[in-house]
């Protein structure tokens, strides 16, 4: 909406649960305020805005189990749009870098491909209300199905006493249609915007692989 | 997203603030069960159902006032949506009657003509997340705008003690934008889905001339 000059840029990590998403978002944001001089706002998915973290509440509430697809898409996607009118937009006039752990293709992947709704009507979406503001580079933190799952496994039951959750209850065959979702959006969907990493190498590695793909747009 | 076919009838009431939309659906929705003996589900936006609610709190609450068009535009999306897919799908598909305050119109409404967003975008969004699930007619009751803001103002202030608050605020200019709103995505948006009536007779006159309408959808 705000007509002000994008002068920043704006990375999202994307990828599976397990992928190593966090580590490389924490680890891109240091060496590009160390090596580009840039000041960096990161930023999480959902949440991040007042707003977003009361929307947060009501899409990670196990009380509300039963919410369909689309409801779900939709409060995903008015999280998103806060965040990117309060924090992204203003970080990028101001001539900052944005680091997005998760932002748009999340949603085409996991209510788009791996949900009821499609890819298309999310992206349609996506382009009506975040217009402009669009990652410049999308990062697809790629790693096997099983390897994801068992990784989330680990890190979801170590926080929470050896319970299985709702996430891995879906199950290995869920894990691989989010795989092959990332990958397909990647590739048809954000052509030209998006590069696919393989994340099983030591994180030092990924990161190295990412920086080289971040600095081409600094 | 089920397939269950459906039998009832969807009907939306809408209009400005202070048109008497709620006085009319309660009136309607006896007259349907009275003369049709039709069971007549009543919905009301934002809400009715769990997730709605927590969604409805959100929008209402004056400490988010920073909320962009289309955070809130998305908001009442997604609480509808779930209450198409909890409530006003299972009602249809049992054959019921289903009389809705507000619906759709009001957000092609205040986020589409009287907001920043345009009414296209927002009917594009309702078309893909609805899909059937839209009314069989939308009745919408008009008032002349000072009319409506004076009535509403009334209101508010009995129920809060005399303080004007930010619908108000926003006063004449805004009530005429809305009205206006109201008129043309009727005519133009949902030509033959819809029927516009003169709000300013009495409660009875008014619900005489809706029963008319309802009547031939039934």
């Amino acid at each position: 909406m705000t007509p002000a000059k994008r002068r920043g840029v704006f990375i999202a990590i994307e990828g599976p649960d397990g992928a190593g998403k966090s580590t490389q978002a924490a680890m891109l944001a240091e060496r590009i305020e160390r090596e580009a001089r840039l000041r960096v706002v990161r930023v999480r998915e959902p949440g991040g805005t007042p707003t977003g973290e009361r929307v947060r509440e009501v899409l990670l509430d196990p009380k509300l189990a039963a919410m369909c697809p689309w409801t779900e898409l939709l409060l995903y996607m008015a999280s998103r749009a806060q965040l990117v009118e309060e924090v992204i937009r203003p970080a990028l006039a101001a001539g900052h870098a944005v680091v997005s752990d998760r932002f748009l293709l999340s949603s085409v992947v996991y209510q788009g491909y791996a949900g009821a709704i499609g890819p298309r009507p999310v992206l349609t979406l996506a382009r009506a209300a975040f217009k402009d503001c669009l990652p410049d580079l999308t990062v697809v933190v790629d790693v096997p199905a099983a390897e994801g799952l068992s990784r989330s496994s680990r890190r979801r039951r170590g926080a929470r006493g050896g319970k299985a959750d709702r996430v891995e209850a879906k199950g290995l065959a869920y894990a691989e249609k989010v795989r092959a979702g990332f990958l397909d959006a990647a590739k048809r969907r954000l052509a030209g915007r998006s590069v696919i990493l393989d994340g099983r190498a030591p994180a030092g590695e990924v990161a190295e692989d990412i920086w080289h793909e971040v600095r081409r747009v600094l």
